[in-house]
């Protein structure tokens, strides 16, 4: 878009320092590598001697385990190795934070090897090693497990019945930050309060309250889960897998096999997405076992059945959400029931889902409450922007109706009652500067939304939503190289760019090409500690530790010339790298051929930083669809798209733009057409990308972005973080679309065919 | 042996510091990769696509190139690529510092792929991918190459001569400095002059002048020399290899290809010897031309064969020695005429030579005279303590006459003329604190020396050697682990154990066990820039950059301890590992404990450090042997063999006792046997580990070693470099022996029975 269509935009710009290199689009360091086939990922792996291994699932969603044979597998020529649960140390309780969420350890060790019971179908029981993957196949069938199958509880609300089958005897549910005596399959209940929400109600004009569903959906990366693992004689354990942080998988490791972590190398190979579903390990463990009992390294990849069987979705979900608002449109009271599948272990997004419901607004009362579920299916793990879009796409759609019943435009509402720096979120801690309202403004004022929607069956759709991001810790190295290009080590999985978004703050810093930094992702003994490649914090809490790895090094290259000119640092100045004798103009080096002369100054320059930055900045995003409905079929046509979202400020803008086009198109898939079909005995019908129907280009128009600029304050460039809140909106904007265009309100994802249909018809035989 | 054997040890030990992981034995922390067979080592790289290289070698030793008809080779089913010198850039004279020698960057690239003229037989004229090796080889017979032979000159006295057939027609001798117009094979003339020596020889009682001779004689590491190539569509070039120096293999390839050292990427692999001659690289620019052309990794791999005949060995030489002593013993003239083959093109180790061959002694009145003379032999490469060897054995030999005229315990001799603190090098400038009085004083007292020998045909010679050992540049970055060990990323190839060396150094600074430092080599993109591992640098610069950086570790960890407990950095002190809160005994945390809180505290705690140190310390050693000769056969048996030598502080003593034995090996090889045979029209008639003779263990009694440790004031544990003198003393050592057991002077490298016979022969004619 043209900046005459963003006022938002030209006002900031006003006061926008100017960069050489930040915003600018250079091309990607590894795009070669990845487009000629080049780039390593884990299933690329090659290690003298090695042996491939299989893992052995459960057919039953819930059975208890009587015993386990294995001695016709080890029988079969070619087999070195069975592992079960047996081969696994004892672990005690222990709360482990994985970066987007957090687990028991006792229990991330029994989803990696069911001990005494399996809880979901897919779940892993054994592993074998071979020669070659069809014998390991081959001694899967030859494992003789007993099992006494036990029915199996698979929706929320079913599992939080009193007379539900319980999957952990032993689980208690945690209320309100207690521990209780209760055991159910509800781990689980917070609840976050803000003001009088009763005495609010009572204020309202006029209340609304519904109800919402929603299914399992997958992450769907491209990439299967994989690990090669060698347990040396030494004790030194070296694992090669696709992850989202080497250092997490480290300490996982470490957790469930009860080895140091300084015992434990984690290689990270390049990555084919992972959207928070890489964070958790799985293959890793067993495959160091089959390596420890076979002393040769052990290589194991799922198939795609393994991946959505035997891997993280996220949650199935139950929200019913209650607002009440005054005549003149302010929101005055909000309530919220949240129930999050967790899978069959605790350790659900509902926290996520609690602080991002109702964060867009500014609402004086408030009460959450959510409840973390027990079911048996996989254990849930992180999808992008965690649990905020199954309660955005309630939470969104009831503001519709409200907006629908006070008969005020949608994003004239959000104007009235968007949260501003100072308002207080559900937590009670007030925003800091954020960028909402800057994205409804730009959404009004974008062309897509000036432009009437002609044309039966068809509608608009506009929402909200919001991710809080993460900064956690990071750290960098920068070395000079004699040509004047310096090299950049650092800890992050790149999985959108961000070699390329975090060297550009180290250029932009030495006032060098972004070209002219040579990135390198290092493994655990190879960088200095880095968190898990999530929560949207590489390019800022990555990118801030290159930023202050490239001061630390042109301090030194100032000392260096200084010492050339014989001079002190202090009147030695550096501009956009042009080293410079304040009092002597004539005295002036670029950093090129400083570098050059670095080794007959004292030797080579490295800098290093580690940050663990507080200064988080959240970002929202509002978005409009406008959708075509098939009145015959129930199909559901996305017609236009804009995406309008706060990205603070922009280290390389088509990386932006592609966060927000692929956070939309999973958005979208999610909206219409993904889900988990359980069969009643708890099995997956649709196993596979054939019968799981993600969007395909054929099912999306082009998404148009617009980046608004909101500087983070606690940014040295003001950035944010992109990657999680463009997956927010979509559902509940195309929800709203779908009414537009229908006249019906669908309140259960997916948002089908069969579905709308079926609304359809009911709205019909009510006229 | 006891302390009480060995008083200056003694005497040395009261003044020692007390250190906790220094002079301790810790296993290597790559050792089990090593004896398991897991190290990676080039050959052993696997990339998938992979391409494999041969190279076609000159059969003459001296012939121009008319043609090269490589189109029947490329014809060939399964080839790929062929290239030759045409393919390689035109480049501008340079000359480049290799650590360890110099080269002109032009004659560098000839070698590497010859282009007129072929100057040795095995010099590389054609590489060749294909398929498989096998194709490649056969292929290597269908190029076609149309030679005019010239006459080879192979000794470096005929070279020096006039008539002398001429390699580089335009090849001027630089003399003393200055270039000369004059066209020869004497690439250069080098002079050292101290006081008069013309004066110093009338001064004289008597002097005595002799002549020796030495043959070429290859380092004869195990593994071959290695290179697998990529070359990007990028333009991004990665190469694996066996090298000394990733960054020294970098700028010699951006040199040769005429690239940016920015577009290449070296991986070091583990490197099975190299004492050298891996410093310069022959394979490399070969498979990263064959790689462009092919798009695909191109690997190729020497045979022994190809190693002996392809690669650079050390010098033969020429040496006259012309000693002046007084009656009293004392040494008032020494002058030295020294000419070094450089083989095919200039650069020959004369320059160490000419600095070593009186560096032991202090003499008034000196001349030395070094010629680098170029001949139709492989281009030379560094050999353990290069040149000091065939200086040695000239100038100890005669020393050792001297003694015998004298009727002087040799070993008194040497107490009476050996250098010391402040006497002057033979350039001129004075010794820093140095420990070569302490060496002969630790022999002398030494059990074995004390002992006599007894027998028929046996007699027992000492000799002593130096090497100046050099500093360079190095980088180290140290990160801190959460359970309290650290990871180390240093940039020097690991040959001799110096990961643990360089990791001890940080270990003692942080309080932390050894084991508890977790070392990495890493390659050119991973780590600052870090020079050769040669010149018995390692353990001194590479260490000093880890002690460095284990201190920029130790500031930050006393800062979060103040921060923990809420006072200023100055209150904490930090002794052997443990932080302490000065006013405060109760408040005290263990590296490890504070480790684990650093996530809490600020986040990671990374060091850095780059280090060109210039207070490097010169080593010296002084050996005894005892032989017996068998006047049958000429066969020299060692019977006994003592090394004594400096090593300033032996930082892990079995490494510096197993540099000193391996040391000594060598050099009985080199003293009794090694040698390249050549036919008279230039063909190395034994270029085979079965020919080529080294010593087996069946040749060698167990070395005894002692360690004098007189710290050296210039490194902070005073570190000296102790890997290359210890080959200085053992040809002259045997030398004087074998004169004791059978009234023989051998003046001619290598002994062997050959000549050792012959010469008996002779003497049993005279009388």
């Amino acid at each position: 878009m043209s900046k005459l269509e963003n006022p938002i935009q030209e006002e900031l710009s006003k006061e926008k320092p100017k960069y050489k290199v930040i915003g600018t689009r250079p091309i990607r360091h590894d795009g070669t590598d990845k487009v000629t086939g080049r780039a390593i990922y884990g299933a690329d792996v090659k290690i003298s001697g090695l042996l491939h291994g299989k893992i052995l699932r459960s057919p039953h969603a819930h059975a208890r385990i009587r015993s386990i044979d294995v001695s016709r597998a080890l029988a079969l020529p070619g087999v070195k190795a069975v592992v079960t649960a047996q081969d696994l140390p004892p672990v005690a309780d222990k709360i482990e934070e994985l970066g987007e969420g957090a687990i028991n350890i006792k229990y991330l060790q029994e989803n990696i090897l069911a001990r005494e019971k399996v809880l979901y179908k897919g779940h892993a029981v054994a592993g074998v090693a071979a020669i070659n993957p069809h014998i390991a196949e081959e001694a899967l069938a030859l494992i003789e497990v007993d099992y006494e199958v036990l029915p199996p509880v698979l929706g929320v609300r079913q599992a939080m019945r009193e007379d539900a089958p319980l999957l952990h005897p032993d689980l208690k549910t945690k209320s309100l930050g207690e521990k209780t005596d209760k055991v159910s399959n509800i781990a689980q209940h917070i609840q976050y309060k803000l003001g009088d929400p009763e005495k609010g109600f009572q204020e309202a004009d006029f209340v609304i309250e519904r109800e919402f569903t929603t299914s399992t959906v997958h992450q769907g990366y491209i990439e299967p889960h994989n690990a090669t693992a060698l347990w040396n004689a030494d004790g030194n354990l070296t694992v090669w897998c696709s992850t989202q942080g080497a250092f997490m998988a480290q300490r996982q490791l470490s957790d469930v096999l009860q080895i140091p972590v300084s015992k434990i190398k984690v290689i990270p190979a390049e990555i084919g997405g992972g959207f928070g579903g890489k964070i958790p390990i799985y293959l890793e463990p067993v495959a160091a076992l089959l390596s420890r009992k076979t002393g040769r390294p052990v290589k194991i990849v799922m198939s795609r059945t393994e991946v959505f069987e035997g891997t993280g979705p996220t949650p199935a979900s139950y929200i019913k959400v209650k607002m009440g608002v005054k005549r003149d449109g302010r929101i005055v009271a909000a309530q919220a029931y949240l129930a999050y599948e967790a899978g069959a272990y605790p350790g659900s997004p509902i926290n996520p889902g609690c602080m991002c419901i109702f964060a867009p607004y500014n609402i004086p009362n408030v009460l959450i409450d959510g409840y973390d579920v027990v079911v048996n299916k996989p254990k849930t793990a992180a999808y992008r922007a965690p649990g905020a879009t199954n309660a955005a796409f309630a939470s969104e759609t009831v503001i519709d109706e409200i907006c629908e019943q006070l008969g005020m435009d949608p994003l004239q509402f959000r104007l009235l009652n968007g949260a501003k720096e100072g308002d207080r979120k559900a937590d009670g801690l007030p925003y800091p500067r954020i960028g909402y309202l800057e994205t409804v403004e730009a959404a009004m004022k974008h062309e897509h939304y000036q432009t009437p929607l002609k044309g039966p069956n068809r509608g608009r759709g506009v929402a909200s939503g919001y991710w809080f991001n993460v900064g956690l810790q990071s750290s960098a190295i920068i070395s000079v190289n004699a040509d004047g290009t310096v090299s950049l080590v650092e800890g992050s999985t790149d999985i959108g760019g961000t070699r390329t978004s975090v060297a550009m703050q180290a250029a932009e810093v030495l006032g060098i090409a972004a070209e002219d930094v040579r990135p390198v992702v290092g493994d655990t003994d190879s960088v200095g500690y880095t968190d898990v490649t999530g929560g949207s914090r590489v390019t800022f809490a990555t990118g801030w530790a290159a930023y202050e790895a490239a001061q630390d090094v042109k301090r030194q290259m100032i000392e260096r010339a200084a010492k050339i000119w014989g001079v002190s640092p202090e009147e030695v100045t550096s501009v956009e790298g042009v080293f410079q004798l304040s009092k002597d103009p004539e005295k002036r080096m670029t950093f090129k051929e400083l570098a050059a002369q670095l080794s007959k100054t004292g030797g080579p320059v490295v800098g290093r930083a580690t940050v663990a930055p507080r200064g988080v900045g959240g970002a929202f995003a509002t978005h409009i669809v406008d959708v075509e409905v098939d009145p015959e079929t129930g199909k559901v046509q996305i017609l236009r798209y804009t995406a309008v979202q706060d990205a603070g400020k922009a280290i390389h803008p088509s990386y932006v733009e592609g966060q927000m086009q692929g956070g939309v198109a999973q958005g979208i898939g999610w909206a219409l057409n993904e889900e988990y079909f359980y069969t009643p005995d708890g099995r997956m019908a649709n196993a596979s990308f054939l019968d799981y129907r993600m969007p395909t280009c054929l099912d999306l128009p082009m998404i148009d972005t617009v980046i608004v600029e909101v500087p983070n304050p606690g940014h040295p460039f003001g950035v944010r973080g992109v990657g999680e809140v463009p997956i927010v909106p979509p559902a509940a904007a195309i929800a709203n679309a779908i009414y537009r265009a229908v006249g019906v309100r669908m309140r259960h994802l997916p948002m089908s065919p069969g579905r709308v249909l079926e609304e359809i018809l009911k709205k019909n035989q009510k006229s």
